[in-house]
């Protein structure tokens, strides 16, 4: 019983993804830690969202060690691991949401265009490149947080700061402080996304937002000024 | 209980954005007025839809001084309230909601490509320019206000006529005798931006629409000779 | 009582609209031809779809005088009259559905693309141009019923083989042997009109579907040799 | 009674596809196969899928005759029974859902620009050239399936790894082990479709997936190596 509280909140929150049509079928999860007890729980692969329960959600460590559990835990399970391992959140979110999986494959940043997109982050949304073959031939997920994490060290930006990136090939990952947080802000990527998109198309030459802008709007919302909600 | 019309006309007229499509999670804000009192009911910063009521509505006056209720008012407060000090106007809205935003992002004006449009409004959707640094610097939304304000004199069109703009860089603002009014204004400026986004992409060179036919339209609906609803 | 078939008819042929994604609002209305009668029932001007009933619609003839009914008809009620005037069909609809009213404003004929399309029409899908200035100023409504027969006319097409239409700058306009057949057209068109958008973003120089498939998908469906349907 | 699994799991399948947004109207069909009785059940022609039953599928052997059911099969019937004479299926989808069928107008492959689509084939979607006029004045559904086959053959590609295809000028069909891995199928192809369009908008220079990664998401999912599902 020492773990129902974050299969709770796993399974809570891998429910909200078909809720804001961010996932086909299977195809996306969702992990909640407990970073005391240094353990994770996480969506079993391959089983749909319908018959998802907490219970089945699997419990795995920080080094991808399975705790408890009766089914074999998400594909990608080793991508959360390591990001746990090395990154102070406590929730982890990856879908192929469709705005941001054509950004990642198209292999580009998506530019800070309006207030939309600094309400939650003041940089750009990283995509990070392609992985190596030697990285694919390794031991895929799990160099696939690593390369989340060197995207990040490459470009001088923060994980608290910015809690969303895409993978250049793949598909979009977000985290927070929660799993709840990490889901918000799968959504808000998917949104700005499909902004940024449209942007482009009415005017190619749109410029990105002016600095006093991204930050008045960033810290209405974060840091010790904010004034936005309860 | 002096103030339950306009909080229950609030609450009503937020409720009707998700119905709509028009916002993600807490991404909108709609307050009704009573101009006799000179106060308006206005939805509270940052709490879902889901759990609102007419009771969590705050009660602001047109400086944007708070008259009644618990909760911290939408942060965009004081935009709404320098717009009901200077236009006599009982409703407004403020979403994020996707084509109106991409347009304010594209900074461009949305051009009067038909009836659907006509029908509303005679103009372009106007889109004030981003703000100035000075005025992002100093009281960000009360100066918001005045941009949208600038913005319609500079164009030399009244907010009686067209009752929507777009702010640059930011989203969509829209108002009208009513709450409930200026949240049909808010879809009606959705639903045009989509339409103006998708004839620019099936022909480039599509002209606007013609003198005499955005007026007939536009008289249809509005004016002396009306015609159209009981 | 002698009107109630075509009331009802009327009525739930209205109720599909909003079902179908094709009106928001009131932006749209479909009416329902006795021809024996020599009238039709229609929706009444601005009237909201949730508060429709059989009992409100109006009975129109086909000059567009009100034989009965309580309240105003809709404004496009005398595009109808003319239409039933000159044309043998049982029901019409008008609505400003995105994708085709966007080729409208675009002032384009719809490209026969693929099977979807010649599975309900052998031609392009007509625009018709603007009205002149004259017809807009005269009686517009009246005059817009001549601008779709005169664009037949000139396109050497028939309205039997044909049963829908864009006017251009303005919307679509569809008609059939029932009203329920027309709403049909009026979803028919709109998907077709949203497969030839994407197609052209796409493929910018993809050809039109070549005359034999168009022939094999029409008859399919259509004529003597049809073998569609039960 | 001999019949009752097939005619389960085929309107079973057939009900899923309103639901998953492929199909407008009856455009759309789904068969399910008993290959050791060699014959399959097939929606009957023109039915709404409201108005569907397990009773109202139709059974037809592998040489298109119809074996037990009241109604007229579907129209693409032949299509259905040359793939199941050829290849060893066991349910086959087609629908005119939009991406894919913009993608078949369009006469173009589907590039493979991503994880979501590797992580179900290797290949680009390929597009059928349209048929002859030959083939197409003959006994046209029929030979859309040696259309489909051939497809196959020049391109050197299996119909074991590649469940899913765009017939030129007309839409997609897709298969699989079951009728219910079929619309699985079908729903992917979509995606992918919606996908691969937004890739080239927002980067018209995308590359393809490089190899090693298209094989490294193939082979999680399928081979026997696969560590995806339970």
């Amino acid at each position: 019983m020492k773990y129902q509280h974050i299969k709770d909140e796993a399974y809570k929150a891998n429910m909200q993804l078909p809720k804001l049509g961010l996932v086909l079928f299977t195809f996306g999860n969702v992990s909640a830690a407990d970073r005391e007890l240094g353990v994770f729980a996480i969506k079993p692969s391959g089983v749909p969202y319908e018959d998802l329960s907490p219970e089945k959600m699997v419990i795995v460590d920080f080094d991808g060690k399975i705790v408890e559990g009766d089914l074999r835990p998400s594909s990608d399970t080793l991508t959360h691991a390591v990001l746990y391992k090395h990154w102070e959140i406590g929730g982890i979110v990856h879908t192929h949401s469709t705005y941001g999986t054509a950004w990642a494959q198209s292999q580009r940043d998506i530019p800070n265009y309006g207030t939309t997109h600094a309400d939650h982050l003041t940089a750009d949304i990283p995509c990070a490149p392609p992985m190596s073959d030697e990285m694919i031939l390794g031991d895929y997920e799990y160099q696939t947080g690593f390369q989340i994490m060197d995207c990040f060290k490459d470009k001088g930006i923060s994980y608290k700061e910015v809690e969303m990136v895409l993978v250049g090939n793949h598909a979009p990952f977000s985290w927070g402080k929660t799993a709840d947080k990490a889901v918000y802000n799968s959504a808000v990527l998917e949104t700005v996304a499909k902004m940024a998109y449209l942007t482009e198309q009415i005017n190619p030459g749109a410029p990105r937002l002016k600095d006093s802008l991204i930050k008045k709007h960033f810290e209405r919302k974060h840091g010790p000024n904010s004034y936005y909600g309860q």
